[in-house]
């Protein structure tokens, strides 16, 4: 889920100064007018790293927007008073009313996820804290509350060069002192759970924000303009619902950096290289599927990329390497009209394969966030819950032993171009080009959007996104089978 | 929340069969259009009591409606193929197709409460069983399925009897033996563990309809009039939204019998009985909120009822027994602005006791699904999420030790005109009557249609209804002074 904060997003001083003006008069305006309408209250929820500047950017909101409509509220240790009372009395006491906003530091998810990492409980109380969360931020949403989740991030070394700095600030009290954040197993743990708990509880009304915190500027700026955009279309819109709608998160990155884009493409293999790891790897990846071991586990491999990213010349390379009775390769392209009668994710059901067997989805059920998306043949609604409904399918296939293996095939646009005009000169690629490749390619952005919103949303722990530079073929269909092979070997060895 | 599925309803010989024709037909005529838009397929889920009828009520739809569009399916000892798949596999092959209805027996439901029952695992692995129906239901519902949820009930009683004119019934093979079922202990287990499933996972769109078992018309009307009525609902409604509203249950009382008809109004107590309860029941309540033990305790009561039942009266009875720095009584009317300008739960939240302390809601957070829902001061969506996020929230109290203790004051028709006409016609007792009162008294049919949803869907056993027979008001102020020691005497005594 933190992919794409940990890629070192910046903004260099002269844009940020030059940004601020501007920002802070629209901000300071869409205050006033949810004051003046006080339709809805809003709450901002703050959590992640330790050190990765939650509390400075919060008090840098101070200090734009008009602090007078703004409460921010620490749960710390629990007071006398609250101790009497049942667990959710501190929050409710310190709701923002209509037309204000509430900021809430060290709330309900701080206390769940510090709980967990303490060791004080198990997955299933943890997760029986989240049930409550959702029910609670359900119930607000439904009468009308405005929630904005931040998850400030840092990687473990962003972390250790922050914590330095930060020594001696006193504002870092009940939570984990910097001396427990030393501890590498302590930040493992931190984002384990911390990952379990945003991937369950990001809902199309209510979605975690994960913005990278090793730079101040970037950081002030990217949540300053969540807020703004969700702000300025929640004060616009009229609902009969009461709920309102989140924008996807793709709208707000700012500093031209991205997931994609920090890939170095340039990566190859020479040939002799290729054929020498590609057959080692091909008979690594037959002796575990041979492996007793596997019987109780079964593979599951999905292959998105770009157009002509080479899913299927990789696809090849993986079955080439296999009794075919074991592995089937599902091609998935529009639906069929028994699978159209049916929910969207039943046509993968179907095909997800039995103890000691191995399915190749050639595309999947990332289509619903991907092309259903882009080319807007399903409602925003309908892909924003998607994430959600996503990560509990590929969850429930974890937890059953089936190992879930996920590929994005990265191209640059000159490649998908050299590639495109090859198809069209040799007869026998012919037929792998159409009109439609074309007419994508023009949506190269949008596409590239929904990429980094995928792998955002739906890259976890029990089943990660590979990213996969495949500008050189051979490079790309060694890296796809040493993935494979790793997580195989990993899940086996875990038994 | 099986309060109203205990009190013996039953359909009549002769008027059963009147209804069956027309039924019928409306049925089939449904059924077709269902077939013919294709728009959403239908999945009703068979639970409940052993020996409540559920095979028998089932097989009876197959015979009144066009069984080629009927799936059935019995979801019993998992196969080797399902086995070898993620345990959801089992549900996913099975779901019906746009423009047909599945039927479900031995469903999630059934395996979540019958694992809990034999102590396979404990309330937090069935908290996350409950997560995964939810997310299932609520991805289905979403994609524009709509669903039924029944629970064919029946009172311990009642069971035992059925029971024994089912010993050689071969349709019930991997749920408990009818020899488990005969021990009580099963029963109380089965049924306090589906209570808990029950008001978890009854959404507004995926509701739960409790239908009395004993008698056979009556339960095969009720089934077929829930069905019919839903699914003419949905097929004349084209939502943007895909999921499909639920009417109340309270539409479907066919028999004339209700949960506050059934009780025994003629209940009175003679001034010199009552003089001696009243006392000793306030020593009790005094002596028991004095005990050490309370301190880790506090007591929310709160009164409901008719106009003119005499809530005012039973309060001060209730108050004269204590000292007044320990308790506090917050008469409900009309929000403050400050109110307005919160979710809600919140003007509730706010007087909630800390412990050792009492507090008495004079009407309650009930409000919605009483006044707001009977006069229209909310939407039906509201109303009909209210159930759950109230029972979300005595839960939340009675897991930090506030015992909840919940009134319907009951009295007839008559007995409020006559105590209205003394109102307007006593001096001092004037100020008590208003025009609304009398515009109230005109719509007895929508309250009481709204109090019978309420207790079956918030009468829990951590928070029980107790409905207080208050045609004689010496009678009612004893039963609720008793009412509420013997409920603080049992979680007193459990600690």
């Amino acid at each position: 889920m933190f992919e794409s904060a940990e890629i070192g997003h910046a903004i260099d001083k002269d844009d940020y100064e030059a940004a601020i003006p501007a920002l802070r008069e629209a901000l300071l305006e869409a205050q006033f007018e949810l004051q003046q309408q006080a339709r809805f209250p809003v709450i901002v929820l703050i959590n992640g790293i330790e050190g990765a500047g939650k509390g400075e950017t919060v008090k840098l909101l101070n200090e734009w927007m008009d602090p007078r409509l703004i409460q921010v509220s620490t749960f710390d240790q629990q007071t006398d008073e609250e101790l009497a009372h049942p667990p959710a009395w501190r929050y409710w006491r310190q709701l923002p009313p209509k037309g204000r906003m509430g900021i809430f530091f060290g709330n309900w998810y701080s206390q769940m996820i510090q709980g967990r990492v303490d060791g004080h409980f198990k997955d299933a109380v943890l997760d029986q804290a989240i049930i409550g969360a959702e029910n609670l931020e359900r119930m607000l949403c439904d009468e009308g509350a405005l929630i904005f989740k931040f998850w400030f991030h840092l990687s473990k070394k962003q972390m250790k060069a922050r914590l330095k700095n930060l020594k001696d600030d006193p504002e870092r009290s009940w939570r984990l002192s910097p001396l427990d954040w030393e501890q590498t197993e302590t930040y493992d743990r931190f984002v384990r759970f911390g990952e379990r708990v945003l991937h369950r509880t990001s809902r199309d009304y209510a979605p975690w924000y994960v913005v990278e915190g090793a730079d101040e500027n970037y950081r002030n700026l990217t949540v300053a303009k969540i807020l703004l955009e969700g702000l300025q279309t929640a004060l616009t819109t009229q609902n009969a619902e009461k709920r309102h709608p989140h924008a996807g998160p793709a709208s707000v990155s700012i500093d031209n950096r991205s997931l994609l884009g920090s890939l170095d493409l340039s990566q190859r293999l020479d040939k002799e290289s290729y054929q020498k790891q590609l057959a080692s790897e091909q008979a690594r990846l037959a002796g575990l599927v041979r492996d007793k071991r596997f019987r109780k586990h079964s593979l599951v491999t999905v292959f998105e990329g770009n157009d002509a990213a080479g899913k299927g010349g990789a696809i090849r390379r993986v079955a080439a390497a296999l009794d075919p009775r074991q592995y089937r390769i599902v091609p998935i392209a529009a639906p069929t009209e028994e699978e159209r009668a049916q929910p969207y994710l039943w046509r993968f059901w179907r095909h997800i394969p039995a103890r000691g067997k191995f399915t190749v989805f050639d595309r999947s059920w990332y289509g619903r966030v991907l092309v259903e998306r882009v080319e807007g043949f399903c409602t925003p609604a309908d892909w924003l819950r998607a994430y959600g409904e996503i990560n509990d399918f590929e969850e429930q296939l974890s937890r059953a032993g089936v190992v879930v293996v996920k590929f994005w095939l990265s191209i640059d646009s000159e490649t998908q171009l050299a590639r495109f005009q090859e198809r069209e000169e040799i007869a026998f690629k012919r037929f792998k080009i159409t009109e439609e490749d074309w007419r994508n390619r023009e949506k190269w952005p949008q596409y590239a959007d929904a990429v980094e919103d995928m792998v955002d949303r739906t890259s976890t722990q029990l089943a990660p996104w590979t990213l996969v530079e495949a500008n050189d073929k051979r490079f790309a269909r060694v890296k796809v089978l040493r993935t494979i092979n790793d997580a195989l070997e990993r899940a086996l060895n875990r038994d």
